[in-house]
């Protein structure tokens, strides 16, 4: 692309960087924010300077957070019993945004992976260990992907976490609702009626 | 959605204000700002606030440009005598693409729109006539869209320089290349019978 002016060009390029952001589109945005009053460009430069500055891991729970200790962590409401391990802030999000979790979280910051070198000592394993040794907690829940890392991950997890006396659970896989039969993977599937559950009438 | 966290939340507010870019897509970028290098996110901060603090219009043809002359202006091997009128600066860097035109410009920052307010007083109209008159320009090329407002904005700018002695051409319209018969829309095709040209054998 040809681009008159070394300002664009240097913008552009930082812009391009993102994930699926090409050079068209962050033309696009940088000539958008051209246009703009220069407030937008400069709360946008701020907020993202600001962010990076000061956001920082929860020392409990690891997930990203603003303090110390996340608004998860030190919210005396929750149910500090029940822990949930997961594998990056994402999927504490999702599951907030359920609003059936009141429990707290444990971020391990991915799985287990020897292809991409991801061993449990680039995980925060031992500080779930520790964090579950001699506490309060009473049960586990295990909230990791259907991968075969995702697997060998909870495997790993729960042989390390059977000497310490807490529960340990896995959320339930099977057909999501409002899936049909006739679509759903034959493994699922399969899985789904092994482990199919009592109906309350 | 439930961010956990104020500074994510802010940068994912000022990331999705940008045209085309959702809430779930501002997160996903602010998360990978995260897990990148604190230098990667600095970078793109900083060439945003850069760019806004420093860009100016070209005082010659409202280009817009690092210094009060652009790059194109200011250079000599380029050809003085054409000007080429185009709407903004997407449509100078779309024909420096095409590496066909070594005139200079003039970018008008719109057309003329009542709908949208946009009378030719909120045009660099005026610039151009007085960039014209009296000056070595000898032909002026009209490359404005062929919509309803770039055709009655060509038409209004033809009237005003044709007091002038300059002539006036407008890129020519048709079928593109590449382009096939049936799948053309007929004004287009009828017009590119109309404006046929003679073939050179």
């Amino acid at each position: 692309m040809n681009i008159p002016s070394k300002l664009i060009e240097e913008a552009v390029e930082e812009v391009s960087k993102l994930p699926g952001i090409g050079k068209k589109t962050a033309l696009r945005l940088v000539l958008h924010l051209i246009k703009q009053d220069a407030k937008a460009t400069y709360g946008l430069s701020d907020a993202l300077k600001n962010l990076r500055e000061n956001i920082t891991h929860c020392t409990v729970c690891h997930n990203l957070s603003d303090d110390s200790v996340c608004s998860i962590c030190s919210n005396t409401h929750r149910d500090h019993k029940t822990v949930c391990v997961v594998e990056d802030v994402r999927d504490v999000m999702a599951i907030e945004n359920t609003m059936q979790y009141r429990g707290v979280y444990h971020v391990l910051g991915g799985v287990i992976s020897p292809m991409n070198r991801i061993g449990p000592d680039q995980l925060t394993i031992e500080s779930l260990i520790q964090r579950l040794t001699g506490s309060q907690v009473e049960e586990v829940i295990l909230a990791l992907s259907t991968t075969m890392e995702g697997d060998t991950t909870a495997f790993y997890l729960s042989k390390k976490i059977k000497t310490l006396e807490v529960k340990i659970t896995a959320i339930a896989r099977g057909i999501p609702l409002g899936g049909e039969l006739e679509y759903a993977d034959e493994v699922t599937l399969g899985r789904s009626i092994i482990t199919r559950t009592l109906l309350e009438a």
